[in-house]
């Protein structure tokens, strides 16, 4: 998954900024948070989405369940949260900071960078079991999953519309070309690779399907 | 999704054929047969996979859950088999007896056929609710994804490599291709945007994705 820029409405969204405080109390709100993102990302993966409750979550994180329903509506408000937090962790922690699909020029490399980097994260045990209890629950819950995809999948197709957008502008992809559509050529399969365990997947696949989806499968004249 | 002929040993699966009777007692198991998996495709909708029982199965039945033991050792295996059924079902009613991907010599056009039933059948409400269910199921239990990957999935997957490898020997897709990465070009991005709910699917979508799959995204010289 590409990780994108927060959203412009993210400052005021944080607990800290809705609740300003001297910053010691920041610090233990901050503290607080973090342990309620690790306390619902791990119960989801343990048990489900369907059985993670709110109560469930604070007592695992040791807060009382006010202080979540101070900061969240809900379980999938929480849950997004902590899965967006987690999405801006690990982009941090692989140096890639705010992040678009790079443009250095060569398309083919470009996205074959990016699907590698998500090869990776689709196999980060910290990332696998909470996203599929997350996406499963989105296949059977139309709402869930509508606003997952919403807020947490289409923020990165979006990031590779824009790649494919400025390859256009460059020549390199057909202008009749609709990059909301093409981008699934090499995203959809690494998906459902991965949602359904297909088959196996590897950098070397991914690369495979950046070079079909821009090359075709028709020989060239 | 492609129907694919019924595998080699079926006729040693079936119930009747597993218990012959007389054409009365014949005529009986049929009518269990098909009260069971009606059953067992309501409930998983209705309830999930999880919440399924095989005494639930048997009550919403009217059979004895020892009729259900007798002819299936577990709960996925009934829901196996009547999913295997509901496709035989669609398929006899579509017209297609036995079935392959089409080849009239027109790769694109056979592929935008098949995919286009395949969107008919993912709308058809009959389809939806059970198979998003056992979709779900196996995103988080992987024995049971497996299981029903390798038995409902890929037989289908593999038609589609049957006819792209013969356009291979026709000419019409590149010889160095590998068929079955390629197919995930066109299934994949339906199959995702039908679990995920990640944008709607419609004919002129297929026909697109098989147009980019077999030209490419990048201009031909």
């Amino acid at each position: 998954m590409v990780t994108e820029p927060a959203p412009d409405n993210a400052p005021d969204e944080t607990p800290a900024a809705r609740h300003p405080r001297t910053p010691d109390s920041s610090r233990r709100s901050e503290r607080s948070r973090r342990a309620i993102y690790d306390a619902a990302l791990a119960l989801v993966a343990e048990i489900g989405y369907a059985r993670t409750t709110i109560e469930g979550i604070a007592a695992r994180a040791g807060v009382g369940k006010q202080t979540i329903y101070r900061w969240w509506p809900s379980k999938a408000d929480v849950l997004l949260e902590a899965f967006l937090d987690l999405g801006e962790q690990a982009a941090r922690s692989a140096g890639q900071e705010g992040t678009a699909v790079p443009d250095t020029g060569d398309l083919a490399a470009d996205l074959k960078a990016v699907l590698r980097a998500t090869v990776d994260e689709l196999c980060d045990p910290a990332f696998e079991a909470p996203s599929r209890a997350l996406a499963a629950e989105g296949v059977v819950d139309e709402q869930l999953g509508r606003e997952f995809v919403t807020k947490l999948l289409e923020p990165s197709l979006r990031l590779y519309a824009d790649r494919l957008r400025a390859a256009q502008a460059a020549g390199q992809v057909r202008p009749d070309v609709d990059p909301r559509i093409a981008l699934e050529l090499f995203v959809s399969p690494l998906a459902q690779r991965w949602l359904q365990r297909t088959a196996p997947i590897s950098y070397e696949y991914t690369d495979t399907l950046v070079d079909y989806a821009l090359h075709g499968l028709a020989p060239r004249a």
